[in-house]
């Protein structure tokens, strides 16, 4: 037998469709973790907010060989320990791509026509007569900085919005800007929407010298991790007025405290990391990528989804 | 000579580009139109809010012959009168699809993001733990009931979203439903998205009726006019729990006063006329439009996007 170790969310997509041979055991918090983790070949651990305590299950799990999750962002784990055990570590890598990049389409266009004053006006019953944002979406333009999936599906759907989009890949595909290429060409863009994964090298990546070199009155989208923008140079780039705007999915720190200075800037929208949550099926889909790995697994071939431990992503 | 009474909005847009034998007059304010309107001969009027004085000033307008707007909707002109007169009038239609288009997709987006509760958390400077919307665009079903331009648009933005997407054309093309037809399939849908243009044929077109042979939880879409939709019986719909939801751009009265029950209806959403002015490029594009119908006009050809007056679109 397989000793196995699942979040209890799980349960409901994958029980009754376990192949024999899997002994599996379920958890609803981290208390009841340890034990199970002592003994546990694979795991998949799912509790939102609860990063530290992943890493700290994963320390305490000699025997694991597999470790799957949901999640995209696998920064909190403890990587190098467990290239050194051989864990292979799965991830939801594209299975959010879908509503955060609704998500972010919901920003721009919230930017565009200034649409958080039409909700507080209608919190105060006041009928507006001028519109408080007059730009369209359209003949705008895009520079996607880290164009994995959920970067690709934002710019799938801004094309058809007729939206300029540019997009920087390692590949240097045509038509795309290479990682050694973007910087010099950010002020041709009215948004710079950062999709990159969060490691040692995108930490700091957005700073003082990019928001410098931005267009004046564009605005910085940050999907990624908070880490990736400098929290103080963005702040100092808003409040010179150069920067048009931000929507930050993800802030450093996160969460914000309540007096931190970025929720009241008025040219700031703060969403709180709820992106990629903002959807019923991560775990539905998610459950599926897991039976096809587990087979996989079984099987003893390579599984999808497998993330490059030195990479980070 | 042929008098002409122009906007001074259209001002930076045509001056300098008519051509020879036009004798343009300026307005700004309505007090300066009767005794330009007594003499024109062609008039562009377009003040927002002014709709009473645009039928007053086209009354007193005996020698008119050629009336043109930015508006997409006409119907608080006296199309009676002006067809009786002979006068022909040139209207925006289409030149908002863009804009209007975009709004729907914001609106639809912040419906299933429950979005309006982010926007209030960060007033309160609150991080919110949980997704209060966790719906999808991708995977629900719409239907356009009024597939003209900015129907059209909004169909080709939501297929991009992976939404089903069925249009009501008189025409009855293929995978279209007709005007006989869509009542019986209202079932079938999440999302009713009404943009028809405001004729006697219209008004009341989504009352008691419809809103109960919706699905339960869906949500009514308004971007036509108002009275398109039984004020009344929407409120009932939206009482019963039985929808889901409204995104208004129209209502009816318009505006809304103060104390109506619409504005505090926490499913409601009210983007007060909004959608099709949220853009800078209006007057632009319509100068465009305006400039190819006057050369069409002096030869004596037919002009383009003429209202039919009987059918009042």
């Amino acid at each position: 037998m397989t000793f196995a170790v699942f979040t209890e969310t799980a349960r409901p997509f994958i029980e009754g469709r376990l192949p024999a041979g899997i002994d599996a055991h379920w958890f609803e918090t981290f208390d009841e973790l340890p034990p199970l983790m002592a003994q546990a070949e694979i795991a998949w651990i799912d509790v939102f907010r609860e990063g530290v305590n992943v890493a700290q299950a994963v320390r305490e799990a000699p025997r694991l060989r597999w470790l799957n999750t949901v999640a995209a962002g696998i920064n909190h784990l403890p990587l190098d320990l467990m290239a050194q055990r051989g864990t292979v570590l799965t991830n939801g890598a594209g299975l959010h791509a879908g509503t955060i990049a609704e998500y972010a389409l919901l920003g721009m266009l919230t930017i565009v026509k200034g649409y958080r004053e039409v909700v507080r006006a209608q919190d105060r019953h006041e009928w507006l007569h001028e519109p408080p944002g007059r730009r369209e979406l359209a003949g705008t333009s895009a520079l996607i900085v880290g164009a994995g999936a959920i970067g690709g599906r934002i710019g799938q759907l801004l094309r058809v919005f007729d939206v300029g989009v540019t997009e920087v890949r390692r590949s240097g595909a045509p038509g795309t800007l290479r990682v050694d290429e973007w910087r010099s060409r950010l002020a041709d863009f009215d948004w710079v929407i950062v999709a990159v994964p969060s490691t040692p090298d995108t930490h700091g990546m957005i700073g003082a010298a990019e928001f410098a070199a931005m267009k004046p009155g564009a605005v910085i989208m940050n999907f990624a991790r908070g880490e990736v923008i400098e929290t103080e140079a963005l702040l100092a780039a808003i409040d010179s007025g150069h920067l048009g705007g931000a929507f930050l999915d993800v802030t450093d720190p996160e969460p914000l405290p309540p007096e931190h200075p970025l929720w009241a800037r008025e040219n700031v929208h703060i969403s709180m990391h709820l992106s990629g949550r903002s959807q019923e099926t991560i775990f539905q889909k998610g459950a599926e990528r897991f039976l096809g790995n587990l087979d996989r697994y079984l099987a003893g071939e390579p599984m999808e989804h497998v993330v490059d431990l030195q990479a980070g992503y």
